[in-house]
């Protein structure tokens, strides 16, 4: 499967994304394997509200990559993605191209995975696509909620795509979207409130400059020195192909500043402890006999009318003395 | 406090879900001494995507409650909510003869609390509020995201909120949405699309009835018997109040069906479970050193190129022989 993934071959491609989809000792062996020849791609996502344009912009920077000669991998880790096969006739005509094309790869992961979770197996197919040697790697995925920014954070650039109608809920939002834009698009930008909304993220993010980075603890962005980086804000009609070029130059530019400042090393080292952490809580609800034993553990202390945290305590007192069947594979 | 609770006194209620929002010890005992005064409240929770109207229903539900002589007590977990504070001058206007009701109890949870998480959170605020002896207690969720689910089955019935403008997104996103609706809204049903839209999802929640249920392994729903329960479909445009009766009516036929087929007692068996891995995640996370102490572990690792599965093993063997500070206050 290795000498398949180094060759792109599309068969070894997808089968082992659906292995680290899944998740277990396999994949968790491929991923080691890999993790020497990975480092490479340039990574970039792109994320937002279902319905923003997010795929259609991947398309877009996907067919710009491969008529400069480079490879392109798309992954999409967004259940509302037309890549994922909801498309409709109209978006399935209008990829044919990238998915006949053998110097790109389009994948779609709309499952949660088993025990891992989604953001675990989307850092672990990026693994895959970066291993594989594309030029580069997308990955599309739905910018709400803690697992999807933590599957957004595999990759080291992201775009964050709002439309103009979310004009005050994004202003409601910009906390989390602050905190994982190198990029802003502002999609759908011949609609009414385009200008005024493409204003409101400059000031935001200038204000957020000056009080010193706006990155919360533990985002990509925190450390990082302030004024480092303020995302350019770019009004797009992807659709048309509009601000595309802008969009591509903002993510290069970005690619350039994490290179010279250091920066980029430091977000892929974040990125490790963020895996770690996934791979602690996947192995503690393993040893925990999956969702069943804790569904059978609750029901034990539900009779005796335990909190969930006592019930959490006398879990992990046993659990602490039961070796998971993963600690035979340890060396 | 926990007198304080009782009495439904404001302050006591709003430092009582500031605790368990920060997490820790004391949160815990709280929790822990609560416990056996929960069970009594009808909860409700109300989800879907930003800028669907879920306030707008969530405030019409409240008063509606309040005009029955019942008391209501309102958590916003949802950072783009009108509850929030970020509301509009209008929103607020609007909501005010709810802030200064004594029966009425309105509290917002925006940040995603420290190491337990937004949705752990979310299920300790509820219990405070189930304490307290509210009548009925309805959450606000934006229904997106693994963590935002998680919350929402902080309840025993939710009513998911659509709106016509994402018909093929919410289409495509079917999947999640089955998962967690008891009552499906498509709001602002004076727009274009409204009236295929309730069509589509009748149809689709037939054809789930008919293929067994439609709710995934784990769901709040699996395991219920086929056709036990379809969830109704109302077409509302609850900034006029149209709809509210049906959506209060289905809520309560929801309800009455929990409770004659045992599936209430079953939800929150399975509620129990889910609170329990969410404290078993804090805990190790605790143990760990929290993010920097995981961060510090995949520095030293990267150094040698290990993958994030190896580090892990590594962290939790070292664990295993650790007690975590929380286990001197376990008995």
């Amino acid at each position: 499967m290795v000498a398949g993934i180094e060759a792109r071959a599309p068969r070894a491609l997808g089968r082992a994304i659906s292995l680290v989809e899944r998740g277990g000792p396999l994949a968790e062996a491929l991923v080691a394997r890999l993790q020497a020849r990975t480092g490479r791609a340039r990574l970039v996502g792109v994320t937002g509200p279902p319905g923003a344009g997010k795929s259609t912009l991947v398309e877009a920077l996907a067919r710009r990559e491969r008529e400069a000669g480079r490879t392109v991998a798309v992954l999409a880790v967004d259940p509302t993605s037309p890549f994922t096969g909801g498309a409709l006739l109209g978006d399935r005509i209008r990829m044919q191209s990238l998915y006949t094309d053998p110097g790109a790869f389009i994948r779609s992961m709309a499952t949660r995975g088993a025990l891992g979770g989604l953001a675990a197996a989307a850092h672990d197919a990026v693994d895959v696509l970066d291993a594989a040697g594309f030029d580069l790697v997308l990955v599309e995925t739905v910018g709400v909620g803690q697992d999807e920014v933590d599957a957004a954070r595999a990759v080291d650039s992201v775009a964050v795509v709002v439309v103009p109608e979310m004009g005050d809920d994004v202003q409601a939002a910009k906390a989390g979207l602050l905190e994982i834009a190198d990029v802003f698009v502002v999609n759908k930008a011949d609609r009414d409130g385009a200008d005024r909304m493409v204003a409101d993220l400059r000031r935001m993010l200038a204000h957020a400059a000056e009080a010193g980075g706006g990155g919360e603890p533990g985002a990509p962005g925190a450390g990082e020195p302030a004024g480092a980086w303020t995302p350019p804000v770019v009004a797009a009609v992807a659709s048309r192909g509009d601000g595309v070029e802008e969009v591509a130059a903002g993510l290069e530019e970005h690619r350039r500043h994490l290179e010279a400042s250091g920066a980029l090393a430091r977000r892929r080292r974040e990125r490790l402890a963020l895996r770690v952490e996934q791979a602690l809580k996947a192995r503690l609800l393993e040893r925990s006999g999956g969702r069943a034993g804790l569904a059978a553990a609750a029901e034990r202390a539900a009779r005796d009318g335990a909190d969930p945290y006592r019930v959490a305590d006398r879990l992990l007192r046993e659990l602490a003395h039961r070796p998971g069947p993963e600690e035979d594979a340890a060396p």
